[in-house]
């Protein structure tokens, strides 16, 4: 089979907006092979017995105590899980590194900073650019934990705008070495590592280069004293100085001016993993506040018979199930396309980049929705503490402040609202994703005269997916007036932008956890994924409220008149539930199950 | 003129939900008196040179620093404006109370805290409910800062369920003293307090009962360590032990028995006073976010200038300005309502008490929207300073976590919520406001067909106004519907009470901007309040977005097939905008003025 073949054959990333998806193509977490069932109870119990007893000292800022359990996390291969076989790692699938992100990430965001930015950021560039010579130097030793990596991009100038940076590396006279001038910020277990992927200039070049520069302090390479964080506390993050460092001309990554393409690469993969490093830390902090609002009584009641706080467990509940759902679903997308790349005869490193590449929407979407899905939960987790989740001796305090972070580094949430939807356009511009054709059957549907048929909406779900392409309609009714009008010039429309983007994110998240759960209904009974159906039907409703605001925003924004009037009619009938879903007894249906288990029981 | 006769002519609390309000009956920010603005002027120095300079040591526990400063605040009378002269007050009125309170809270949190709990709780019960002899002997003391105040209600098993503590008080044999033993929990100002109110229960009391406990180590009083927090890091918050405490019998606050309604009554103003607390706050985030902002550049642009961050400075601002709105009206409602029975003879803590009292309903709405809107502030202001947001060096860092307590004390929000909605029927049922009749006339709406003249809405907040009055109608069918069928039974349907809780609370908050800026537009031009007249216009569209989707959450809750769709189609019209207003470009309208002027300017 032709690459081109292979590909034609796959879900493209982005295409979900103008497809409907089938239950049985998608993956979810009730999918999990044996192997990864185990990997995920070995984390698991590595988390609960390496982690949370020591959660004061993690909020004490006990950095050494974080490289030691990245130590021993090395030692039980979990660094390498994404690291080919060949070079010291387990070499498994995109899916399995997900997956252990996920359950090491959900005790301590330092750990889930550390483990992020080592195995991702740190030891990924190299993995996937590195030359043989030195994927053979640097890699069996990240994937072991014998060393650890950090990753240079930040710098006091240059945060989002990742390609402006100051430092600068120049050719040394005898050519055998690279000498780099820059001061680097904001560098995640900078304190610690022993190898750096820094990203510098060479002379006036467009783009910024990467290399591999080993930390070496008689080597120029000096740091400032640890940030003091809101968060994260057992995290290093410190600034780096590179003074007339020197680092030899094989250590380049990739060529020269291909810093900005790995840089943003490696954010990619790097999104998603973050997506997947807030689950865990959910599910945890659901079954903490469960676990307390059973216990706890007032007015001679446990308080998780009160309505305010049953609202609270089955938001968390459902946002986290939703999340999963989204994230396994993407993930196995990527998996999928690397493989098919893989069987293709594409190296591995090539085939990895660019199945990652083309799921770049996703991971966008993903870093956003679960980041802000993991803020909301801690937060809530600490109101259902009353006082004591104020207390530093509670457990989502931590949580909370933690949380904060996800929303602020790998691209911070505006960047990757506007990047989603911008990517998305420039695959249809591309051909990739088709965008054009649909938007037009939209804007002819909404001149036409709506069809007053009663559909069937007797089997599972059968509203639900109405509901979701009437969803897709109203992103394709808004952003393709905005393209087709602002053209180019939408990239300043950026309160625009957002309010496309957040259409689009909810689009993807609800259709992710109906098809998880109507694919799972399938192979047991409604009676069964009770409650999942309940999930789903509740996320979807609250998507659709955000949507039909944020569409009618966008809408006064752009449109005027007659044409305003059209599109409004038209979003009313795309938002327009034919049965109106009774949320607060979708709520309680979730609220029994959670509650009666007394943990996150999906 | 009679009391009846006074409390006829005024505006009662909760009244707003069934009446318009003339714009010339609100008072705004912008009727403070010369005295009114030379106190603002003077409180503002004083943070900007006693706190503001410190906020390192503020956040690294200097309790001892909270102290000083309070007992400079002491000196400058800041500590007595509510309390009569005749006890070394200032004997200010309830306008310049709020005042002060708001300006002394902007910079931290913990002084927010103690001033709070020394002034409100700590105070105001011996102010209002002490005998002459215990206010000559205590309350210049706490009005000059040469004492200060603490409030022990909340112990480990009582907290919402405040009338449910089991600290004892028992009359000892020779009659003289009550001896005290309990916990107490979370008791702000513990650590370097002089006189405790304390609330302990007379043998099988149904309710607990006040006492004044002076702070005497060797009388039975000790004390747990200092709490970790989240936030207020050097507001002192212990645990408080009585064992065997004797309290002389004359230290009885008002009758044995009535603690409950002195903690009730105490906690409606701390929650008014809460909210303003909440305010300058937010003005110092915004006007550090918005400079932050116009200095920060990437891509070659002041970040200033981005759509993303143009938003975010908008919704910041406006929310200030709507919470900075309806305080102010609240505070003054009362104020005025306390005036009127002094008028008419009453004591003046009878007149402040039932003066409050009264507005008891805008008390917890003012204290769940002011303190949200505080916590969002805070949030933004650390997302627009990216990663340097996440530094504890930053101004945000501690504005976020200081902002999360006031979500939880002085009642949760929950409960408040609740509560706002629970008193409005009460006093409907009372007769206090007449809710039927309105609420009837709304019923009859729905089954009418409905006038398809076109408005004139040439006038300023024409269209606004008419869809307040239709929001209020909203409310009046949920509400209304929800207490017939569910009668008294509505009390367990907390997520329907919650709903209904939010949109009387965005009905409070939006009229309250538009009435301030209406009467800003009569004395000035609409192009003097250009960027006024956009916040009221954007936060009304926000409001009336919650109140959609809060209202068809709660009848889908409660009513099926006819009277459901009867209900839906009531709600379509009483939220649809005749012409539907842009909000992008009110929020560039607002972001334009807050940056050229790069700080908070209304
Ligand atoms: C704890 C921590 C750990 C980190 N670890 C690493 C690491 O290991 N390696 C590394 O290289 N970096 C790291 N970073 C840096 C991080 O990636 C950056 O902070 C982030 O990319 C944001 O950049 P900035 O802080 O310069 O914010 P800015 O880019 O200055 O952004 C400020 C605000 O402006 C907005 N903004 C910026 N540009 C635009 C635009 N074009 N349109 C609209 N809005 C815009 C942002 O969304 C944000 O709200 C870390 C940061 C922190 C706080
Ligand atoms: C920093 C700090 C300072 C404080 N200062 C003081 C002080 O000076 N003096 C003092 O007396 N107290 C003080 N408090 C205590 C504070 O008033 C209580 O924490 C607060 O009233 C909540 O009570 P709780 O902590 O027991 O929570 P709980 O009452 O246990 O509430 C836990 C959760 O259950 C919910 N809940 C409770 N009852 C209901 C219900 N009936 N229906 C629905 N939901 C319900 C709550 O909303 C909350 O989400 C302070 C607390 C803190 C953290």
């Amino acid at each position: 089979m032709s690459n081109e073949t292979a590909e034609k054959k796959m879900i493209r990333g982005g295409q979900f907006i103008v497809t409907e998806t089938a239950a049985e193509d998608v993956f979810t977490p009730e999918d999990f092979s044996d192997e990864q069932q185990m990997m995920k109870e070995s984390v698991r119990e590595f988390v609960d017995k390496e982690i949370v007893p020591h959660k004061e000292r993690f909020e004490k800022k006990d950095y050494a105590l974080t490289e030691e359990v990245m130590r021993k996390a090395g030692e039980m291969g979990f660094l390498g899980i994404a690291v080919p076989e060949e070079y010291d790692g387990l070499g498994m699938g995109f899916v399995s590194t997900m997956l252990v992100c996920d359950y090491i990430s959900g005790a301590t965001g330092s750990i889930a900073t550390a483990f992020g930015a080592h195995t991702g950021i740190g030891t990924m560039p190299i993995t996937l650019y590195g030359t043989e010579e030195q994927k053979k130097k640097y890699v069996p030793k990240l994937a072991t934990g014998e060393w650890f990596g950090a990753y240079c991009l930040t710098e006091p100038g240059a945060g989002s705008d990742a390609n402006s940076g100051k430092t600068k590396a120049e050719l040394t006279e005898d050519g055998k070495h690279y000498k780099i001038n820059g001061q680097k910020m904001w560098i995640s277990n900078a304190g610690f590592c022993n190898v750096f992927v820094v990203f510098a200039r060479m002379g006036d070049d467009k783009n910024i280069t990467g290399f591999i520069v080993e930390n070496d302090p008689s080597n120029g390479i000096s740091m400032g004293e640890e940030e003091h964080k809101l968060g994260i506390h057992s995290s290093s993050t410190r600034q780096v100085f590179f003074n007339d460092c020197l680092v030899p001309v094989e250590n380049m990554l990739a060529g020269q001016g291909e810093g900005f393409k790995i840089a943003m690469n490696a954010l990619n993969v790097g999104r998603i993993k973050l997506a997947a490093a807030c689950l865990d830390a959910q599910r945890r902090v659901i079954s903490l506040a469960t676990q307390y609002a059973n216990d706890r009584e007032q007015f001679n009641t446990p308080i998780a018979k009160f309505g305010a706080i049953r609202k609270k467990i089955a938001d968390m509940a459902t946002n986290a199930y939703v999340g999963e759902s989204a994230s396994y679903r993407a993930a196995k997308g990527i998996e999928n396309r690397i493989h098919a790349r893989q069987e293709a005869g594409e190296t591995f490193a090539q085939s990895e980049l660019k199945g990652v590449e083309e799921f770049a929407i996703e991971c966008s979407i993903l870093k956003v929705a679960v980041s802000e899905d993991m803020q909301e939960c801690a937060d809530e987790g600490i109101q259902i503490y009353g006082g004591m989740g104020f207390s530093a001796d509670a457990p989502m305090e931590a949580a909370w402040r933690d949380a904060r972070i996800s929303r602020i580094y790998e691209g911070t949430n505006e960047i990757n609202r506007m990047l989603a939807v911008g990517m998305l356009v420039k695959k249809a511009m591309k051909g990739h994703v088709n965008l054009l054709e649909p938007a037009m059957a939209v804007g002819q549907e909404l001149t036409s005269i709506p069809s007053f048929d009663t559909p069937d909406y007797s089997q599972l779900f059968a509203e639900e997916k109405e509901m979701l392409a009437k969803l897709k309609k109203v992103f394709l009714m808004v952003a393709g007036s905005a393209v087709q009008k602002l053209g180019t010039e939408l990239e300043k429309h950026q309160q625009l932008l957002l309010a496309a983007s957040d259409i689009l994110i909810e689009i993807y998240m609800a259709e992710s956890a109906i098809l998880r759960t109507e694919k799972n209904v399938n192979r047991s009974s409604e009676e069964a994924q009770k409650e999942q159906i309940a999930m789903s039907k509740l996320y979807l409703y609250k998507a659709s409220k955000v949507i039909q605001a944020k569409a009618e925003e966008g809408i006064a924004g752009f449109a005027e008149g007659d044409e305003q009037r059209m599109m409004l009619m038209g979003l009313k009938r795309f938002t327009k539930y034919a049965n109106l879903p009774n949320v607060i007894e979708l709520r309680n249906t979730i609220a029994d199950k959670v509650t009666e288990e007394n943990k996150y029981p999906f």
